[in-house]
């Protein structure tokens, strides 16, 4: 892909967000995208190359949203970034005139994402790429699920999540955000009760596991100097519990 | 390495191609500059540093082929990239001017590869590195046998080869190129006959293994979302036996 | 961190030194400081975010050394490149109009680091960012013991050191590092006897370890193509005691 991106858009500046995502992963994808995203300038072209479905059925698709591209496969990537409302155009990459000559049936990051992408880098408006997308797949992150629960006498809020990531220092992170208008009452996880949102890692004792926010905005659980992950023998899907109060 | 070349040649664009060749594996080494150096711009200076012979006798070679430049270890690396009669100029890198001043016996990546490269990246003729090389090492991908045999009446040729690359996926690619007048009968490898040549990995059936023609063009059996290394339990050099009937 | 540079400093090189320090490893990230800054052009950057006690009470530290600026946690980093008498200029980073708007208790990378080494890149003078630091953290590698020895009539200097890092090819490096004026007597490391100091990795028969100088300058014990770390069942911390004898 960087001989393809070097021999078509020499000029261009190439950043490597992740190389990481394991194989295959989309949900993996979708939050490394959602964590850099936002802080790159804004008419930065995003490539996302984790397909599942290359050379199967599943086309590529190129979408403009808050004033950057992004070329990713039709698998719901995009609905990690955005609410649909943000996507001013969507289209189907099709015309193979900007692909490579030949064109692969598995490397389409280098045959078609990386043309497509020196393209783009070198003023070829998006529409010219193929016609508008219709409909594209939304596949986003799991949603907790809510309900009032009343516990002596008091009114609750009562989320049930899971866990959706597992970060390389054994941080573990859920879909649950907190919203302004509650307050923490307590999170039940791997075993564990918690009462109390740490601010940072190093708000716990060593080896001590501390529920905190983390850089995506999510709540996550980590243990000072150590693997939250490995400690409490947490893994990805694994359920959380959380009841809030209104503040 | 970085270092060096942002200090002799601040303006050259620097392209990692991989930091994941095992150490010491230069078949790896060679499979990976044979996929990504024809997509570089006629013009690059390609380095490999893989270099098990690091301070022994081994010399370091610069080559001139096809409107670019190359510079490794003369352990045979370039031979998995050109036929001998590509490769315009081969000189022996041994003009210590060019090196830094002090050149370590264990880390010549820094102290030779990247100088020299950024002395070429700066205009400096091939010829000035040192002497021709009169010869060098051609060491190149292991070649398949074959043979012609008869079957029920009919002729075929056979082919035996072994899985030269397990990738990070778990596809498993064997030293077969398919030749364009030849139709697959059959392929056994780990076990199991393949009688169908898929296009692309989402051709299987989830967990079922594949068969098809890699971005490399060399074939290779794949499994659709999984791993066919570990699935078919194949490992490098394992061998294969192919049968092709003449279209 | 990439996307606030391209933001900041969009003209600024950015060049990635290693992201694979274990996590909270200032011993390894200080080794990997000292063998690369030193080839890096004066008037770099450096930027290290290894950092134990993100979020908790450590401060941001900022330094000007050799004609470079350095950017790490107050937390001894700097001492395993300098003494203390080649830092000219030490500041307390504390002023938060150079930081992103939302600073997160948990990714000062991002948040602090790399808005803070773009307004550098930009020109912006190191007294800007806070006060002058009177004092910081200067942890170093751990000094080796030394006596002096009677052996047989003859005197020696004794050091007791121990291994320090264990690279990926299994190299494992000491904490000695050989004086001009003295020649090995004998090193015993893990269940061995070294008496002689190798030139190069390919000094050993394959599968035999070697004593010799890495490109650190420290000695290292490896296996000509294979582990030491392995063969010889090396790990970070053991003991290695070192005889020389004056020249």
């Amino acid at each position: 892909m960087k001989g393809v991106l070097a021999t078509l858009a020499p000029e261009a500046r190439v950043v490597d967000i992740s190389h990481e995502v394991p194989p295959q992963d989309v949900l993996r994808a979708g939050l490394v995208w959602r964590a850099s995203v936002p802080y790159f300038p804004r008419g930065s072209i995003h490539v996302a190359v984790v397909d599942p479905g290359v050379g199967g059925r599943r086309r590529i698709a190129a979408f403009e949203a808050r004033g950057s591209l992004f070329l990713a496969p039709d698998n719901g990537l995009i609905g990690y970034l955005f609410p649909a409302r943000a996507i001013r155009r969507a289209v189907h990459v099709s015309r193979r005139e900007f692909f490579l000559e030949t064109v692969s049936a598995t490397f389409h990051g280098r045959d078609i994402f990386a043309p497509v992408a020196a393209r783009l880098a070198r003023g070829l408006p998006l529409e010219a790429l193929g016609p508008a997308l219709e409909s594209y797949e939304r596949e986003a992150l799991p949603r907790p699920r809510r309900r009032r629960v009343e516990l002596g006498g008091k009114r609750y809020l009562e989320e049930s999540g899971c866990i959706i990531y597992v970060d390389r220092f054994g941080n573990a992170a859920t879909n649950l955000i907190p919203a302004r208008c509650f307050r923490l009452r307590e999170l039940r996880l791997g075993g564990r009760r918690f009462t109390r949102l740490g601010r940072t890692y190093a708000d716990g004792k060593p080896g001590e596991p501390v529920l905190l926010v983390g850089s995506t905005g999510h709540l996550e659980v980590a243990v000072n100097r150590g693997s939250a992950a490995t400690t409490m023998g947490l893994k990805l899907g694994d359920g959380v519990l959380a009841l809030w109060a209104r503040k």
